[in-house]
């Protein structure tokens, strides 16, 4: 931590900073030169409250020097691979991970399954356990939602990612999928990240509406301080004034996690813009930016879906985008360009 | 729901509408007039899925007619009172509820208690259980926590109201405390909501960073409907470009909330600001906009607390706040002037 | 500036990084302490350039010390009086400016100008050069508005401030006008703000739709650096994902700009909320927060006004406010409560 | 215009809001079913005024049918294409624009110009006229500047664009330009938008940082109502919360103005991101998404750049950019896949 003094800050003030500092169990560094003074503390990061030092008398600027997540920070080249099943996440192709939105039956959701598989899907995706706006919204199938996706992998051989809504459905979902979801809203849903960290499944985190990449990894560094190594990052868009779209999708944070995590990083374009025709644009857009992985919703009636139906692709245009997706990672030879 | 279809739709795709309405148990009527066609469907609100028209052929807009909140709509002119103990929340005065961001032992709990008692506070607030952007971050005192704030309530007389993070830590609080807070990041941890709607202790329920009026309003019905009828809102910042404060508060909710639901409001200038200085005035403002209720920091050694010191009033701002709050309340017999 | 390196920094990059400001003139302190290097940076700040130096290798941060705008700095306690005819702005009262969106015609302007200048308005507004959205819409009556203006200067007694909106407008309104505006649009159109600030008449420049506060007193600077001392700054409301008013009106930027500039600064809450049963408690809102006066739009005929109508006051409701606010201002003595 | 009334608007209320549209010239047609009630207005739809509608009794809601800027507006399918010396911009390819921030001199500009025309770039940019946040920072070199593009045009073959920043420019930028960009700040400079309407070069028109594409559009009507009607959009990132880039680069802005519009749009990924090491990847995304040209600014010598050193890149990695681009845009024949 820096500290940054104002210019006319008193000695008897830069004194009580320094005060407070060793009595926090800091050792202090007093830096002087052209008329300013800058403080530095040492001791252990997680021992550090910037905020006690922050509105003292005297003090212009406090600055973290090193990331508050130790565990979700780079320490080497590349990005790490999450492996589930004969999916290795992270390592350098782009993983398809599609499905409905809400698991609605057996039947469509095998049928959507065996279609997206056909296209080269390599994971499943549906929710189970859906946190919906309205509380008169249909709120998914639950146990029996985790038992068709169970049957849809053991058709299509494709293993699923299904999202989790509170520590009680972690349980289930840990028994049964193979990736756990925490979505969006529940972003900094402490609770639920401590119990997702203790999980032996990896772990899918999207980024909330208006997190930031400090939130965003401080988030992933609740489930990895857990002891759960396995998090993969997803940006679904942002929120903000611009109304073309539900959400603005930022692609810029992929470079930017890619300086600073090794976890690997897949985009949800159907979320982001709620629209289905700006899904295939979004999707190779974030492809070419260097996602891991994407996430689509798929569904063979999406008029008749019980949520987000006029997001979800038509199997078609899912083919049609499985087909790009591979075009552009082949000719961009994305990985050496695009990562570190 | 009212379709508005484009001028340029065929007949058959304004059919395709009609037919996916009926199909779905929805009365349909179609109006025509200067080249334009909209259709009136009608039904239970809640079996009604716009998002099945969106994106079909020929629809250029799907509007809701009545909004998604049954519940939380106000009916009647008049601010619902929460009543709390002695304390009327919503009742025509403005409740101060003071108190530390977290709960840090038990002799400041309640010397903090006593200073803001002695000043004009009518409720208490501390953390026992926090949620922290950072796992390494101090994470409340627990159930210690909500004994400290029971014996501070002893002492002073004045009710207190508390965070729960997940559903384990309503049973314990509705247990302890008079008020059960549900946090800014957790306005859309649904389970959580659903659980607070079973309880029978009043809910204050914090505006996410990110949230809009309407989903404010849906978070308030998940509880309302699960059968607890005392919500009371509150407004605490929303995340914005703005770079002078942590948060922008959104003063224009207070009118926007006053017209569409009977729930009382309190307004959070404390984690709005992020800055001591910025909290009087930021609460006097409040109070001219119209709320019920401030929510404010306050600390008699800010610099050492564990947690937003920064943003912590001293006693001696407290009761100058307080002060200014009974003189512009009685100036502008405010109940009269900003409120239905 | 202040150059924090990163930890791994070599010893060759920080000479490369020292070596550069040398060449840009800079005096050098290199500050080594606990593990962490710092360099000081000094020399006539406006010939630092930050940008310089982010981004070289070992380089972390670049934090300037004194603020980019010198003359808009506050170096003194105390709000700076601009004084337009008897008008005092930012000696302590509110100052009531008010009038149509638009000047319509000669029959509407005196009856409006005479309708608020006996309800308290200190000064008068009206457009005559309007900058519209769209180019279809009313675009003002150019120099017969201003005609007009001086009208109903001369029928009230009652200075006026209109936009100006290129460099053409500037010169006819300081002929006709006694304050300048620069809209919300055109705050960083920094030709009109130079010529602006080569005007004798006082400015009065909005916040643009996403300025931070150091983008405002950025272009306040480009007024001041003109030699035009009288700089009237004006909220009105920023750009957000909130639907529920036009704009999100950040009143904190009040006591952040109380600390920063000595420049007086009102609030627009007509423009901020879009909605005229908003107005009167964000007005309010803005007093109670400090502002130096308001800017509202008041019309006699509102539903048939060329622009803005839904956000007028009809004249009673500014009598209403105009009482309130006096009011407010008498029980808060605000100026003593919160100003420094 | 399509009028909603509330449920409970009264025949009263009705009259009086049909009696208001006729008297501005407006046919009305009122169609009831279902118990709702909407109002049908036709006429000349610049004539017609929504917001006088707006907060009647008895309106909910008041929806334009026909988007306000008709000649902005798709017509037809495809991009239009705009010509500039042998660039056709918009025809199919990606158009690489490249060069500094701000003309430096004469050999810079030389050496930047002949190196980017040597790995693809066909056609130029660079400041002469440089509308800075600060009055202290370098404003360009004017005419001069003008006289070194030309000159880099000379000798590489290439056309440029360079900006203006009001109207007196327009003269001069006209007469030795080939592309008039309007930058994001003055997107909503109407006088300057007016006054590149008349001219006879095409205007490339960036997107102001909290514009919505409505805003967008109308700011492009205003130069196509003048008369030209050779108008290239720009995407360059809006400003959000997110703070790991200069700006929120928003592709999703892409099919979205595909869709409404025929006007040609490219992205400026220097700008957007701020940052040298982002512009790739977010370049690559927006040729994935569908953008007919990238912007990108490029030095031999960043580091002693006089604007925005940060975020141009080497000319080694504008090489790279280059082919990359070509690899991508014939992967995709995006040409078939992202556009109508």
């Amino acid at each position: 931590m820096i500290i940054i003094l104002r210019p006319e800050a008193t000695e008897q003030e830069i004194e009580r900073v320094e005060g407070l500092a060793r009595e926090l169990g800091l050792k202090v560094h007093r830096a002087q030169g052209l008329g300013r003074t800058t403080l530095s503390l040492g001791g252990s990061e997680k021992d550090l409250r910037a905020a006690s030092f922050e509105g003292l008398p005297g003090v212009k600027e406090v600055r973290r020097v090193t990331p508050p997540y130790p565990l979700a920070q780079r320490r080497s080249p590349g990005t790490m691979v999450v492996r589930i099943g004969e999916v290795a996440l992270g390592g350098g192709g782009v993983t398809l991970i599609a499905g409905p939105c809400s698991v609605e039956g057996r039947e469509p959701m095998i049928s959507i399954a065996e279609s997206v598989a056909s296209h080269g899907a390599t994971m499943l995706r549906g929710g189970a356990f859906k946190p919906r706006t309205s509380p008169y919204a249909f709120q998914g199938l639950g146990l029996e939602g985790l038992k068709i996706l169970a049957a849809a992998r053991e058709k299509t051989g494709l293993p699923f990612v299904t999202e989790v809504v509170d520590t009680e459905s972690v349980s289930l979902v840990e028994e049964w999928a193979d990736v756990i979801q925490v979505g969006a809203r529940n972003m900094q849903n402490f609770s639920l990240l401590q119990r997702v960290g203790k999980s032996s499944r990896p772990a899918l985190l999207k980024r909330g509406p208006s997190a930031t990449l400090d939130d965003l990894l401080l988030s992933a560094e609740y489930i990895l301080s857990g002891g759960n190594e396995n998090v993969i990052l997803c940006e679904r868009g942002v929120r903000t004034f611009a109304d073309h779209a539900r959400n603005t999708l930022d692609l810029s944070i992929l470079p930017a996690l890619r300086e600073r995590t090794h976890l690997p990083v897949v985009v949800d374009p159907s979320h982001a813009t709620g629209r289905r025709d700006f899904v295939i644009p979004m999707a190779l857009a974030a492809v070419a930016a260097g996602a891991d992985g994407l996430m689509v919703e798929v569904h063979t009636d999406p008029e008749r879906a019980l949520s987000d139906g006029a997001q979800s692709l038509y199997p078609e245009q899912f083919a049609h985008l499985s087909e790009e997706t591979q075009k552009l990672a082949a000719a961009l030879r994305y990985d050496a360009v695009s990562k570190l």
